[in-house]
């Protein structure tokens, strides 16, 4: 019995479409090979937020769409959540994680030769998705260059890996794309294939932006400042893979001498190491400052919410926004 | 300046059309990571034999488009072989190859996250060359069918490695599926949106398959019979890896026994084993016999050609054909 992170409780009619999303997604990876079959069905039983089909839902339910494209609506809500675990999957190998959402990652289970074609099943599950959902190849090509903004996004990440010159514009860019470009798309396809009113249509994809810009700050701040246990994935496992985001980038920026002779251990950051650069990191005010630049992108994705034309379904949205961007988990 | 494999130079016209495939695909591969791209153009300019455009190219020669679908004619074309070597970029990083056409292998030369983005960058342009050669989803869903059926031939011959009890059944099942489903896609999809005969279209696709078939037992066989020079890449590369093709799947049929004290070596295998094994085969007349298996196949891909409606360039798809499905290299 598939379930969604709890989170999901307090959203009931957002929760029943995901449930659905998701047994959609479980229906079109069923394959001959169990290993890897057994491998999507526990990414999904692993409860992540599925964020981005739940913007795609919220936003399509702005819309006018009719209850005969509800199959489709939901084929393509799920779209998003696959690219995500494709992108998950294939980042994994790359990072040669071993923990993800409190589980053993694919890679590291099963080895690399799994990881690397269960992340190509689900990219030809994500586009099989598309074609069910849509006779538009307008929404395909979207679709393709989204996918490549990601990609764009996670090498330009690759590029600055170990980089102490790296530059907020760098981080910036990065995580547009690696991050920000998907929530883009799921709000914007959401109210474009939900029919919703131009207006909504327009403003959809620069909330989704925002929002994707902050959830990311957000989960950058919390690798620095939550236990393994409550994050359920190894804590300041970027700054030993010389992945620097933001707290450490304004750091960087304002104080790069006091950091250097730590960061230029690069992989042999000891955990004394690690726990002198969160000192460095609190007595430099870096996390305080990275929450308020978050903050700025929550500000900002809040009150073009707040300025859609009212609907019932828009207060959800606002909610959900709140409280996701408020977390600390 | 992109060339093409010097087989080419004996069909001009088709040359001429794959040279503006292999411009369109270094044009969609351009991108802000220098790396990644010149790793996909030398890979263009490693000059591999372009088959599969090439076929499809052929059939969609044999119909009715006008010279205005000629754009989209090249894009779905070059898809074909955009689809192909993200696939080998990938297979290269589960094989760990370090050779291929002649060239060091990507993950070898710029290490596995290079690899990994690469292929998937490819894939994303697989599908918008696909959205820029049609206004139809169901080519679109045509191509991840295919795509989902490459995938499971790899991952099926993955399943089986080191498996000395792999069948002949298994090995079919396998190559259908890694190969000659791409064969069997260019095919049908030159026919179709070259807007050829309905019993074209019809034929096209077990035309495909069987080339793609024959093609993939030619080049197992191969392996076992050329020196590294003439084929630009390791030899007996695959049994190392536990990959057991039609050979000494024949072999282990036959005279299972005879060949167990060496498989059971695993990886282990030295050049004297592999000197040994191949001596096996050749007393057990396993190449002889895997040629004439593979020879079932090109005829009946040359019988089904001979027979489709006459065409002058009916003539330049019989010959490729018998010239490719002949070859020593």
């Amino acid at each position: 019995m598939v379930k969604t992170h709890p989170m999901w409780n307090n959203f009931p009619s957002i929760q029943r479409l995901l449930l659905e999303c998701l047994e959609l997604i479980i229906e079109k990876t069923t394959i001959e090979n169990k290993e890897i079959e057994q491998t999507v069905i526990n990414m999904i039983e692993s409860q992540g937020k599925l964020l981005r089909p739940a913007y795609f839902l919220l936003f399509s339910q702005l819309g006018n769409a009719t209850q005969e494209a509800h199959k489709k609506i939901i084929a393509a809500a799920a779209s998003t959540e696959v690219l995500h675990l494709a992108t998950l999957i294939h980042d994994d190998i790359i990072d040669e994680s071993s923990m993800r959402r409190g589980s053993e990652t694919v890679q590291s289970k099963h080895g690399k030769d799994v990881a690397v074609y269960t992340g190509d099943l689900l990219i030809s599950v994500y586009f099989d998705l598309l074609a069910d959902a849509t006779d538009s190849v307008d929404i395909i090509k979207l679709n393709t260059q989204s996918m490549k903004r990601v990609l764009m996004g996670e090498i330009n990440q690759m590029t600055n890996v170990y980089n102490t010159d790296i530059t907020y514009t760098d981080y910036l860019k990065s995580i547009k794309g690696k991050t920000a470009q998907l929530f883009e798309l799921s709000c914007y396809e959401g109210a474009y294939l939900g029919q919703c009113d131009p207006e909504i249509i327009e403003k959809s994809r620069s909330i989704g932006q925002n929002i994707g810009i902050a959830f990311q700050m957000l989960d950058d701040i919390l690798d620095y400042t939550q236990t393994p246990e409550s994050l359920s994935k190894p804590v300041l496992n970027d700054v030993k893979q010389g992945i620097y985001t933001l707290p450490l980038i304004l750091g960087l920026e304002a104080n790069k001498e006091a950091f250097l002779p730590l960061l230029n251990k690069g992989e042999d950051l000891t955990d004394s190491d690690l726990a002198a650069l969160v000192s460095l990191l609190h007595e430099n005010h870096c996390i305080e400052r990275a929450r308020a630049i978050a903050q700025t992108y929550i500000e900002t994705a809040l009150t073009s919410i707040d300025k859609l034309p009212s609907h019932p379904e828009k207060d959800v949205l606002y909610s959900l926004t709140k409280t996701l961007l408020t977390r600390d988990y």
